[in-house]
């Protein structure tokens, strides 16, 4: 049976020793985040995941989710004490403001609990996933009363929230929403039309749940520039705060999908419902983003999660399975074979997995860490900064954690041979959880769209020139440091790729676009690369300066640390090159069939 | 709903323009394969194909296999009577000799006609693939007594067949298998043991299942040197061809899988089952790689038929699906949107898919071919030759065209975006039954092992050499085709990176055998992009005949080959570069940290 641990050591050297969190404790809510508090509130998290969460995952796969007649939908047993026992330890609300009930921790923190809790249970983490995108949007957008009335039973995770965006012939393109709002004489709306692909739409964990849904008031502009968000509750919710009349609002039917089989996707209808704008009119767009930036890191999370749960699923498997022998002579001459893990091409596929994981972990907190002094900082530089940054890494981390995510999930799969093609060990869960995270919140070629069609431009390209700066300078600075020699030569030809590409298109992509959109994917992964090498080699720096110092209670985990840091240099890395040619190669080849020729 | 046509126009391209196989009408076989006749040979399984077989494949996953508890399995509606339609057509016999009741025409057609019937129902085709494993073992090291007995009921397919070689603690490693073999004082032996993961062990389809069984004769060596071939009936068969008494092999279970739910994968229990040794005692591991030659060759079939029948669906999906407008302005101004085919993003993914699909059709029946020639031919030095190259190409077709295929599938079901995660649409299902060819009849790492550690050394080298030396003068004798540069050019520079490594492997690894296991896989890649290069410069050579010759009929046809051609070239060829690089690392890095460390 499948296993997980919390990389809780991996977190805090990240957090402490990486990203110097204690460096930014003029940021609200650093103050509390002392390295001590730190450590309890990660290992709290561990043991919730460990012991609470992960035991439902392979039977809440198993058993689904159950929609009854009556348009009720039960979750998988266990869900709901699970759930309980989750918004009652407080964690939903970990980085929400203390004044709607939160804590007000760093945000950093509440991703780093994130991914133990959706690599012990994704589809039951999905549940409070959607209320905090909700909750991110009301806070940003809605007016006080909005915000008085449904935050804190949200915080509290005694309601849930949704976010209503797709129907069935518009996805990517949110223009051609047909979802109606018709204006009331008190000031609401009656929303009409369907949602589908609403996760977490329906189930029986929370009294009420507050769906956030894209509609068109009627007579607003076609396109984009006529859409607006409204907050549909499935009860109304009277002045006293206690629920009211159910709101025409149910689920049609739930989704037959290929994983996350305990969340429950539903068809949403929505037959004059009562809504209330949020946000300004026609405006919806703008509030979406605010959920969907939010929820894009969450995605990325969860690459991470799920290629970690599978990295140690087969990691156990390759140390306890006997076959064969190692190339180089029995290792275990004791026993009929050897444990496979002497076997180099499982090693290839362990330390591949595991150079991934380790830098996307610290790629992860250190978008998190930007995303926290984007929104507390009381620096208006350091904000923008901050911002640029967080706009640049949000698709970059959401694309290539999820498409690696899933690549390694499969390659984990793979180190169990048939036994992982059965439902049995587990494996064959995460490949199929792992898969959509590539596919929602915005598939992943719109991910790359987003980076170079959106952000690369944005501000004549200060994100980006300011990160190869970064980058740079961090190269430069360690330029004399021998023991990062390699680490940085490495770093810096990615670099050079990177920057490479980016001028191709600049030089390329204006007069036309198709140039942009044929190296999109390429060019996300080829970024990828590089943000993750940066992480390889400021990971490095700080193993190094941790053994040099004389860290002997972690020297095994600093050495290897090391190690892994080289497997990517020399394994990964090489790849931008490969990416670079490809982006340079253009789009008139790929354009030239006619449609049907396909 | 999911759509299938037969590529047949594509398949009579590569047998006809390609490979030329009238110029084989020397062979066995060959003389009968007119094109005339070809034709319609592939044009009868097209239909059967798309018309009988694929209506099947999406109910039979819905439904799955069920085992009742009396051992009985049943597979899902319908199967049966498409099954009949296929054996009733003599499918199962196309390339049998005539002797044993089947029609001996070339293999290359059984090939080009199973692309077909995999793509269109991969579930129910195992049943019959693995009795065509079994069939060819039979003919190898069978008895007279033994073919006459099993063959012409096999080759009709009223009597089907299996492979049990797995068993719980071996799979890889059949050294350490423990099911035994009593021999009885009438010749026969008692078999006695558990094996897992049999496809097809146990079904409503056939009057009788053959199970070729490897299994220890008492007091046989340890280890693969004592392991035997035999013959155990599901019902014992009298000496005048009749069934008799019910043999103790039975169904203890069948496995729940992640996909092919239509084949039943069965734990099947032997308890003094009557066996019949086939071929010499304790040579089992022989007759064993004869199904398991021709098994790696129908899975790596299989991985293009999944990712056809993906790229198709995705085609049609990205024709039908108008969602945003096109980069460089509206294509289809009339609707709301352009349909999504018009972004260079899912171009990119059909032509990718597309690229190697061809490529990956003409490698299979260009190997196809080298397997009639090797054992047909009455060219001793010919048939060696063919045989070389076919012992080199079968672990790249395996291990290649699966891991490619899936990852292509995956990238075809992307296309779809939520619509692809769904169970409605089948692209989930491709996806699930193309994960499984990656793992079966030696999972990828080690097709790639066979080709570093056993097939790349055979006979000091011999046939790497023979065919790098193919692959060069191709480029040689067209060094004056203006035409070609392009291809040729690129084609050669693949060429010099895998030869580059193929040295590297030669001084690295006979001193230290890891090195060689640590760049298998990406040798296996490498090797396997430069023989789909080189397919495809042998396709571009062939459209430009054609176009020269004046072929109007197909000049779309012919023209849209050079340009998914080029594609190759430009975008996937370049890859070779990163896989030699990622070799020339070897396995110091990979190997560096302790077991328990991971």
């Amino acid at each position: 049976m499948p296993v997980y641990k919390a990389p809780v050591n991996d977190t805090l050297f990240v957090l402490n020793d990486v990203l110097g969190l204690e460096r930014y404790n003029n940021l609200p809510g650093y103050a509390d985040a002392t390295p001590d508090m730190i450590e309890a509130i990660v290992g709290e998290a561990a043991k919730l995941s460990e012991e609470v969460l992960f035991p439902l995952n392979y039977s809440g796969d198993q058993e689904g989710c159950v929609r009854h007649d009556d348009g009720t939908v039960s979750t998988p047993k266990g869900f709901k004490a699970a759930y309980d026992a989750y918004r009652q330890g407080g964690w939903l609300g970990l980085a929400v403001p203390e004044e709607f009930g939160g804590q007000g921790l760093p945000y950093v923190l509440h991703c780093a609990v994130g991914e133990y809790t959706s690599a012990a249970n994704m589809s039951l983490m999905m549940y409070p996933g959607l209320t905090q995108g909700a909750i991110a949007a009301i806070l940003v957008h809605g007016s006080d009363e909005q915000k008085q009335t449904y935050l804190p039973k949200m915080v509290e995770g005694s309601w849930s929230g949704t976010m209503n965006l797709t129907e069935p012939h518009c996805g990517t393109d949110l223009g051609l929403l047909r979802t109606k709002a018709v204006p009331q004489a008190d000031g609401s709306y009656k929303i009409s039309g369907q949602k589908i692909f609403i996760s977490a739409g329906e189930h029986d964990m929370t009294d009420n749940i507050i769906h956030l849904v894209l509609a068109r008031i009627e007579g607003a502009p076609e396109g984009t520039k006529g859409i607006s968000l409204f907050i549909v509750p499935k009860f109304m919710v009277k002045e006293d705060g206690s629920l009211g009349a159910r709101n025409p609002v149910s689920c049609g039917a739930i989704e037959h999908k290929m994983g996350i089989h305990g969340n429950a996707t539903c068809v949403m209808n929505y037959d004059e419902a009562t809504g209330f704008l949020i946000g300004a009119e026609n405006k919806g767009l703008n509030a979406m983003f605010v959920m969907m930036n939010e929820a894009r890191l969450g995605v990325g999370l969860q690459g991470l999660s799920i290629a970690e749960i599978a990295y140690q699923n087969a990691a156990n498997y390759a140390r306890e399975r006997i076959q064969g022998r190692s190339l180089s002579g029995p290792k275990a001459p004791d026993k009929k074979a050897d444990p496979i893990i002497v076997h180099p091409d499982i090693r290839r596929s362990l330390m591949t997995i595991r150079a991934f994981n380790e830098a996307g972990r610290a790629f992860l907190l250190w978008t998190a860490l930007k995303s926290d002094i984007a929104h507390r900082s009381p620096d208006d530089k350091d904000r923008q900064a901050a911002d640029d940054i967080l706009g640049l890494a949000t698709p970059i981390l959401k694309g290539v954690m999820t498409d690696k995510g899933f690549e390694h999930t499969v390659m984990a799969q793979q180190v169990f041979g048939g036994h992982g093609y059965i439902e049995e060990h587990g494996m064959s869960q995460y490949v199929r959880d792992a898969r959509i995270a590539m596919i929602y919140e915005g598939a992943n070629g719109i991910q790359a769209l987003d980076l170079v069609g959106r952000k690369l431009a944005l501000n004549g390209g200060r994100a980006v020139m300011a990160l190869f700066k970064e980058i740079g300078d961090f190269c430069e600075e360690n330029r004399n440091d021998e023991q990062m020699a390699f680490y940085t030569k490495q770093l810096k030809k990615g670099l050079n790729d990177v920057q490479a590409a980016t001028m191709w298109f600049m030089q390329n992509a204006m007069a036309k676009p198709d140039n942009a959109g044929a190296g999109s994917t390429d060019y996300m992964h080829l970024f990828g690369l590089v943000v993750l090498g940066y992480m390889w080699a400021k990971m490095a720096k700080a193993a190094q300066t941790g053994l040099a110092g004389g860290d002997s209670a972690r020297e095994d985990y600093l050495k290897n640390k090391l190690v892994t840091a080289r497997f990517y240099m020399e394994r990964i890395m090489p790849e931008t090159a490969l990416r670079k040619a490809r982006i340079e190669t253009g789009a008139d080849t790929m354009m030239e069939l006619a449609a049907e020729a396909f």
